[in-house]
């Protein structure tokens, strides 16, 4: 699809056919892998997402760097739209590659790998020894509001992220780090995002979620490195120098009530989000981008944007200035065989700098107020200290297992 | 993703990177809706799918045609990339339009249509009266070699197939559909596709399946009219006159144990297939269209494309020239909480003019004799009869309804 196709088209609805800059142009061939901080973070988010949790089945800190240099190895090729390995090397062994993705361009392929607090301390105990070397708010965030968490579909010892262009080359990537990791991990859960919710650029359109409303227009941007700075990277006040230059990441799998969504009228939706729905304007303005008042008055003298209205309660104004940069994808995964009625909604991803200041903070206080969760439910959550990037010549969490 | 991505990587395996017209390229900006023919059969393969079967909840056939209407005004809208009704008409009512397309184009977008057998005749009933017109080839499969189902992801009284180029417009397709008929169907099952595997024109080029072969290099092409006519639309032979122009549907969700394929040798895998891998050459040649020679023999005599080679048993050349369109997609639905291995694979789609001639003809067969049985499962399986295209003024079904 392409940027003149969101033109083509006119008639009634002309106006909101916006030419699609968003989903059709800036996807770059390959997203360098190698760097400061690692790739899926910062990078413009990609339409398509594949994600993986994993378990460790191995016992040694020994075995786990020789894993993450087999990933990172391999993800350096698939990053740039190479094979793990020849794919018709012997014919007497299996090929090192599974092929699926051969001829395909990278399509802008970023894997980001995620270490969760139990690959450090689990029931207790200091598995690999690692323990003195954990980054200090990788802690469980235990329970929030506003969650019925499914225990098979939460948590991990490690994650990856792959995000792309096509989904043929994001689940390639995850199949082949999966298959590396025989024997050493073995996958807890897994989740597909069909397209992407967050803008995460200053140039990227805004898309809409299941909901119908655009997701992300106060999003913090990974191209305004001052904010990346304040709020994703963590810095100085981190006390494990080999973590420095990371940033924690919060998955929650939120499932939408998409069919009493469907029956509540224009008006009531838009005051459950604060915004107009069509335009994404917040209800003190007319377009988009619009500033969001929230001292505005009605003429009875009730706030315009209502005291419970998801933008409100979810921004910084009334967060002492928390921010978050949002990275999630919609997702379904067909009917829910209880109700029959769809299991689809958002799988929520998000980067930030503490994730007890930030995230678990917000969610303390729109899982009690939040007028959107008479129609959402967080039913997996996860949390991932991520290292910082990798150089050339180097592996993943090298300063952890030097 | 562009042609052009695909030729900037060089490096070892710059041979294998063909400029991907068939990802990046012949994606019309709408494909129309109204036609002799349904869309979404002949129509180039689009990248994503999202299926959907139903089962009735109304009573009537005038209940039926009423849902028919509807549903026919909704998908000619959404195929132009239109809401299917005012997103923002009246403020205290519903939206119309659930809204998460609103901007989009219109990616090539087509909603497919099928009939169950269990439409006409559920449990010996006439249930709506329709027995009299139902299509005369529109009987069970019965069991077949080869499977083994799960009843709650087979079947259905009614199909929606929406293939497009981006999932969220296809999602959003179905879902409104969905809406659209409540208090008359209700979702039996759903299946996202995030790959296809068959080529379906003559300037497609192939792709790959989760085993890493290029799949459906000898498929039926819906651009070539007189092998539509001979294999795949229904004509004179068929006495419900109305039914004319249409085809049958079969789809099969074929779960791959992946894990026990990945771990065969590449020169094991290349004689299941009968293929290369890397290439798509069949084994008696070296380009992926060379000609497949059955009466090839090496040296000691043996055949070069096995006897059990999956290209034999299900080639035209020895099942008395019996052709299918195939249209199927990749799936991943995560892993199986059973084994923990993933559950992914091929959710095969075909048309054709008789499924009891061709489909089951071929799995019975296939079933029973192909090599790749080892390592495939079809966990589901529905027939689907395809009503012949709509023109506008009319609507699905006429023919049948009136």
């Amino acid at each position: 699809m392409t940027a003149a196709a969101g033109l083509a088209v006119g008639g009634a609805y002309a106006g909101l056919r916006e030419p699609d800059a968003a989903r059709a142009a800036p996807e770059p061939v390959a997203v360098p892998f190698y760097g400061f901080h690692q790739a899926g973070i910062a990078t413009p988010a990609q339409d398509r997402l594949v994600f993986a949790a994993f378990d460790l089945t191995l016992d040694t800190a020994a075995e786990l760097r020789e894993l993450f240099r087999a990933w990172t190895r391999a993800s350096a090729k698939m990053t740039v739209g190479l094979p793990v390995g020849s794919p018709a090397g012997d014919p007497q062994a299996p090929p090192v590659d599974t092929g699926e993705a051969l001829g395909l361009p990278p399509s802008a392929l970023t894997i980001t790998f995620g270490l969760g607090p139990s690959l450090f301390v689990q029931g207790g105990r200091d598995r690999l020894g690692l323990r003195a070397r954990r980054p200090r708010s990788l802690t469980p965030l235990g329970p929030l509001p506003g969650e019925q968490l499914d225990p098979d579909r939460s948590d991990g010892d490690l994650c990856v992220q792959a995000c792309a262009g096509d989904p043929q080359v994001a689940f390639h990537a995850v199949r082949n780090l999966a298959r590396i990791g025989r024997g050493a991990v073995v996958v807890r859960w897994m989740q597909l995002g069909f397209g992407r919710t967050s803008s995460t650029t200053s140039k990227q359109q805004t898309l809409r979620n299941l909901m119908g409303f655009k997701d992300g227009t106060n999003n913090l941007r990974g191209d305004r490195e001052a904010d990346m700075r304040r709020h994703v990277w963590v810095g100085g006040e981190e006390p494990q120098r080999w973590f420095r230059g990371g940033t924690y990441m919060v998955t929650r799998r939120i499932r939408m009530r998409i069919e009493s969504w469907d029956r509540g009228v224009l008006e009531d939706q838009e005051r459950v989000i604060g915004r107009r729905k069509v335009s994404g304007a917040p209800l003190t303005g007319t377009r988009e981008h619009d500033p969001v008042d929230l001292r505005a008055r009605n003429s009875d003298g009730s706030p315009v944007i209502p005291l419970d209205a998801h933008i409100r309660l979810a921004g910084p104004a009334e967060n002492g200035g928390i921010r978050i940069l949002r990275r999630g994808y919609s997702y379904t995964d067909g009917t829910d065989p209880q109700t029959g009625e769809l299991d689809a909604g958002l799988f929520f991803v998000c980067f930030q700098r503490d994730p007890h200041r930030q995230f678990a903070r917000l969610q303390r206080r729109l899982g009690v107020r939040d007028a959107l969760n008479e129609y959402i439910q967080h039913t997996s959550s996860a949390l991932f200290a991520i290292p910082p990037g990798i150089r050339r010549g180097s592996f993943l969490a090298e300063g952890l297992l030097a």
